[in-house]
């Protein structure tokens, strides 16, 4: 396959070609940066020393005719733009941004402050959350990757939902990130002193993952209501942690539970529950595709607590990408994305 | 005054050393420890390098006879026994553990899987939250120093709480705090390459401070139900935060929030509640006394949420503790205590 | 005492701040920042959130008759402008930049890159190395305040420097820092995904702190040769150790050498030098005013290695700015600085 | 191929078990554990949550019939016991550990304090660093993997002391590493709360490391002197670099260094020189079986700076072991081993 990376020098596009540097499917990877073209990748990332690869302009008719996939790992309000672009050609376009992924215009302009897609696009658009939507990504040519707490979070509820087991009127999620979800931007917040040793809450009820999670639910439920959702910045590079808090209808024992996620995902390979109080750390999936998840039921309120832990920069970004990748070109959904976690 | 720590070598007790060493009022400092005694503190901790303190053994009829204040830094199970033995004399007794907090000795045992105190020592022990106990800690003898997580979840809620603003059935505090809250002890946990860049949730539902915030949540509202705790650890040494979601009853505006907030702790020099939109970090609060607190008011879900921060070995055990003692000694609250935040 | 801090919104003035804040003889704190002056510092820094404290415009001809004591938390380059127009009134100048470190303006602009001060003032100033100049520190008008780097350098070598037991030609100094020496300034390298889990070395044989070394050594010994220094980043945000490697001129034992040491300081309290085998962390000086040393022989060598190690922020910078303006103002150097350090 | 990892638990352990898990020449892993035998591995590393391996016991006779390649992961003092109840069997016996890298059966007492492996064992051992000895290694059957800190040192100080360019009587070594440099056992320097915001000196002249270093140094000069070597604790889990003070007996400019190691290591994929006035950060081999290298030369002092860095449990330890292997095994030694390295 030959493959172009758009937006190469964000952490998304970076991690992206560290996956596909090692994909056995891979032939070419051709690397575009606006801001940066006729560089040398490693001018800007000295652990790409060795690697002659020099950051391209964009040549969107070109590109249409050669390339396999197209990924665009680029900030909020470019994909809109280039998608038309790419779109049409031999190739499929997967969009790493929020740009793609709500279905109403409004919605996204009233969350992002940007100028929405076309509706053309949207309506071209297949949400790329691998494990729930796959029989749509294999014959898209258009994939709207999902966020990275959107990931985690509807792994998490998923089975729950699907089952229409849960009040939708009452779902709660906190979620923490690690400080690669802000990007490689230097600012007062990703500043080493501001973050180390520190515990951060941000955009409070406001975050724009939210519309794209309430979408997801609601396709599941159509009675979903509002939910509330918190975002925290950990003082660590990789990793989202989502607690979710969970109302059921009807009572269920968490042997049951678990029996239900494990039946939910036996097929999905990259998703691993966990067996009656056993609960994962970020740790368990630095640097895989892996989503774990544990489960609390507790007796003395009837509440269920949802544990999905990611690495935002794999399953939340780039290798969620690949994966999709693999489904659109008809090889196997693991292949070049069986990484062992990094541990220690 | 003449001072008492028993337990001076865990993380608790060298803290208060800290705090003392350069309080006013303070006279002698004696440190007591039952395993290390003979030893100079300074072969413990290296950082005290110049201090010449000896950890004497224990003589409890001549501590009651001589020592103002006495503080147990000790772990869960031997303030029990300890307190009988130094209540009655001179001083006053503080008590760092759980163990003379809750007020029913078997939901003591079913939490913390111990022998409880005796209920005369029960009966005696004063809950030294400072901010809303303030009278009855001021002629205490015998004080049960509040957990960490009781500290910075009840000082949150307290305002909605005590008016009867929130709905008592329906309380989720999502709490995390830094590696200090796990003691001293070298494990497979408190290992650095299990703990840093990682991020972990522990005890779901099973907290031993579970009984002490529903405890103090019934006396502002005996409606109150079983909440839902989460406690998280945050690769970081110091800080919690608390993140609580609450229905309210009735509609309040953020700004009518804030005005509840800011007057109830008007008095309060050790909490500082921020302005609508701005919430704390656990930076902000660093090896200091201080509980800052934030407030959103989401109108599309009708949900409160309220963040509160502290330096968990700080307002969470050992600060606290200290403005206890102030408060049994007719001396201002803030003596010795009004260290601004270490910052970066 | 009536205080100014020039530049009071960097790392350097806010940590000055919080000393003099609870230093006993300090009547009135008076913030001044050119950039920012009308803000309230606690917009600036929101662990500052109860301080009521406007930043003022420079106004130096009030400055000179109010002020006893007036602090320069300014860059490099700002001092050497503002020195002039500070000096000669009521107080003593303490300037926290290296503008008037060096006695010959040539070296100055050399490694600095920058205009010199006048000739008249580099005549002023004294170098306010607390331990080695207390007697020219307590009758000074203008001090130069080290550098974080030459501190923990220069007390290291001091007493086989200036017992002329160590072979000048051939210093070589392994220094390492947290990043909040780096400044509050946001970039590349104080980002934190390229800190946190990171080891750097920087400005290899080019630190502007290595002909502040080598003048104190060249007092100590005038036959010194440039020295080796190279400076590195470690993922933290406070602390630095020096590791020095030394020849002796004649065989010395490592308890004589301990000796040498411990007598040579032992009238200093800041100074605390470790036993034969142990070493300092800078865990054991953090938000404390101490240097720590330790002092290693290698009998198959023959080379010294001394360790040194400091709060860059305080002993660094801010808390020897106290113990300077102590000196000046005749009361006991240790006033107001004898925090034990903040552990864990 | 069929592979054996003894003391599959320990962090060299787990790390080969990630290596060669997408090994494409790898037929079989078995794991052995004397401790833990019976156990899977999932339930020791949470992170291998879905890998169905089951501890064995040990039987080197049906070992030596059926592997391939035996990896000893094991502490000093297991390696050389068992080395001889493995050679002489199918397979290459490779040890991480330090038992078969000293020549000198009283050298390896006098600084691991244990009993030494036979003269005969150590005969047959090759050491294997893999670039400068690579055709030794090709033919052997037992492997003395390098220690972390001598691969970094050796590499960075091979091609200045095997053109006998450098001084041999002054070389010094500072060293830094990760704390998992350490092992999983948990202990008081492992603990979080005294590693993280801390930089710690140990075993300063009296690490185990410093005798290989001094035997392969002996290799390149025979002249070559006892070194000065310092190891330290940086608060990361991965990652070592080594800064090397080295004097050269002729004038050599900073390019034409640049260009000798440039030269030295043009067919050594894995060792990546930098540019002139480039120097690399941990970061950039994290995960990797790189070793970078930056050289700085300066003119006042006439002393080559040597920087060379590594990921210590990867080309320190486990990588550089599949390196070995490759080389033993006919195969390219890139394969399995093209990681790009992890970042952020």
């Amino acid at each position: 396959m030959d493959i172009g990376i758009i937006g190469a020098t964000g952490y998304g596009g970076v991690e992206l070609f560290r996956l596909l540097y090692n994909h056995p499917e891979v032939k070419t990877i051709n690397l575009y940066s606006s801001s940066q073209s006729g560089e040398f990748i490693q001018e800007i990332y000295s652990h790409l020393n060795n690697e002659e690869y020099v950051l391209k302009d964009l040549d969107t008719e070109v590109m249409k005719q050669q390339l396999d996939v197209i990924f665009l790992a680029t900030p909020a309000g470019v994909s809109s733009e280039l998608t038309p672009q790419l779109a049409g050609g031999k190739g499929v376009v997967i969009d790493l941004s929020g740009d793609l992924r709500l279905n109403s215009p409004e919605e996204y302009t009233a969350w992002y402050k940007k100028a929405p897609a076309s509706e053309e696009v949207l309506k071209q658009s297949v949400y790329g959350l691998s494990e729930w939507n796959k029989e749509a990504i294999q014959s898209a040519k258009i994939i709207a990757n999902p966020g990275c707490y959107p990931t985690a979070a509807l792994i998490g509820l998923g089975p729950v939902m699907h089952e229409r087991l849960a009040d939708p009127s009452r779902i709660i999620i906190d979620a923490k990130s690690g400080v690669s979800g802000a990007g490689k931007n230097s600012n007062h917040v990703t500043h080493f002193a501001n973050t180390q040793e520190n515990f951060r809450i941000y955009k409070v009820n406001q975050h724009q993952h939210i519309p794209e999670i309430e979408q997801q639910l609601g396709n599941w439920n159509e009675e979903t209501e509002p939910i509330t959702f918190s975002t925290h910045l950990v003082p660590m590079t990789r990793g989202i942690m989502a607690t979710m808090y969970v109302e059921l209808n009807n009572v269920l024992s968490l042997e049951e539970l678990v029996d239900l996620y494990q039946t939910a995902y036996k097929d999905h390979p990259f998703v691993r529950v966990r067996g009656a109080g056993d609960f994962p750390c970020t740790r368990d999936v630095y640097a895989s595709n892996y989503c774990d998840i544990g489960l609390a039921m507790d007796e003395r309120t009837g509440r269920l607590t949802i544990v999905a832990v990611i690495d935002n920069l794999m399953k939340g970004a780039a290798s969620q990408a690949v994966q999709n990748m693999n489904l659109t070109q008809g090889i196997d959904e693991t292949t070049g994305l069986m990484h062992v976690p990094v541990y220690p």
